[in-house]
């Protein structure tokens, strides 16, 4: 399976990503991108998109960046994240990009920067450095 | 309004918390947990409760501990946040419960917890420290 | 070698501990503790201790927390740590405490928690969250 | 004042970076770099530096980065900081390179990455995201 074909198997299974609405929109080795509209069921209490919303969605794009360069029957699960709001999350529609900073055998460290996108700008809104581990073909943890 | 009136008040406004089934189901000084109940529209891909579920639910409990002690015009943005998993996020429901670390006048620093409950026992799956930023009465944002 | 041996034996390897005056003062299962007394070689701009020097003990404290329930051969390697200035880091001295959250077979994560100590109070001046990685008995590095 | 010079005067203030043998190498609008040479009183038990002494030049180095666009008679102090250790810190010299990410009025948030120089190469060792906050001319802390 290409990597494309592994990520949107994997990512056809994550019952979040359905409610949310968030669509695939790019995979390549080390860089995945999703892509949410914004909807009043996202939001928090002043209308803007909720930080848990671009959190999962900047988590599953490190996730898949990460499972790119990995084995073919390599899964992968998250240690820990760190994210920056770094203005209002308003907009039409959210990218949440997500790129391998680091490779390695057990851990990878990914950056995410989630954008709002309107029709004459992206805003960059959200920045996450996550840390993902990679789980042994076995499907035991290696955590 | 009491703390609990204001906080019932703004979390009945996050489209988000309906959207993942979360209730808060307590609120006192510096202190709010939420629940939320598993459910297959909440799921990452191996079946578990996904971080950004579990993200969300946490930071909101964060948020409005951080809000209690403030006056009752103030409103609560999220600065940043950090997030450990601890487990896969297995269980019937989920508690996540934010309390304050340090309350200033510009930013109160928090820290969330996540439990996954059944029938025998609490889990602790996941862990939080976030930076609450008060909002001026004026509505303006002070960062 | 018990664990406070072990901890002994490498901690007097960190050059930094003994540039910064450090000192171990508790060793338990799961449990480190670190002294830095004050000193103008360790301040900021504003004569306050620098949060590097901090982190450093809270780091030493944290790694040293997570090798404790290790086998004897193990080794351990900081992943990643966050830390929030609490207060500014006013006092005499600092205890810098690592605590076992959760111990993994790979992944170990801490917390630490820093107080400035003067004759009446201990003040919370910084609390870290931190990932441990255990290394592979051969000194080959998992990650 | 010039940036350089508000930060080179705050710079010489600093006990710790004297301690480490820190160097200020660059400061430009948003941008200050920071440099250290390998010493054997900086290093962890393995011989490489330690996570703390490159954490404590990258905090410096972001905190400087912040201060450059805000008014002359500002200040800064650090809200909190994460690092993630990508590869173990072994090289002659190391720079720390802190970077403006979004300025707000009230809060300041900033990228370090940490490289180890030799003679061939350039490798990336350490990567901070921080946040920053400005004080109030009259010296008092805003949070």
């Amino acid at each position: 399976m290409s990597h494309e074909d592994r990520v949107r198997a994997s990512f056809a299974r994550q019952g979040l990503m359905a409610t949310l609405g968030a669509r695939l929109v790019h995979v390549a080795a080390g860089a995945v991108d999703l892509e949410l509209t914004f909807d009043e069921r996202l939001t928090q209490q002043d209308g803007y998109l909720h930080a848990g919303a671009l959190t999962a969605a900047l988590d599953s794009a490190c996730g898949y960046a990460a499972l790119t360069p990995m084995p073919e029957d390599a899964a992968v699960l998250t240690v820990e994240f760190k994210v920056n709001l770094l203005a209002p999350a308003a907009g039409e529609r959210f990218l949440a990009r997500g790129r391998v900073v680091r490779a390695g055998r057990t851990l990878t460290v990914c950056r995410g920067d989630a954008v709002a996108v309107t029709a004459d700008e992206e805003r960059h809104v959200a920045t996450m450095t996550a840390t993902m581990m990679a789980l042994e073909p076995s499907g035991g943890r290696a955590g």
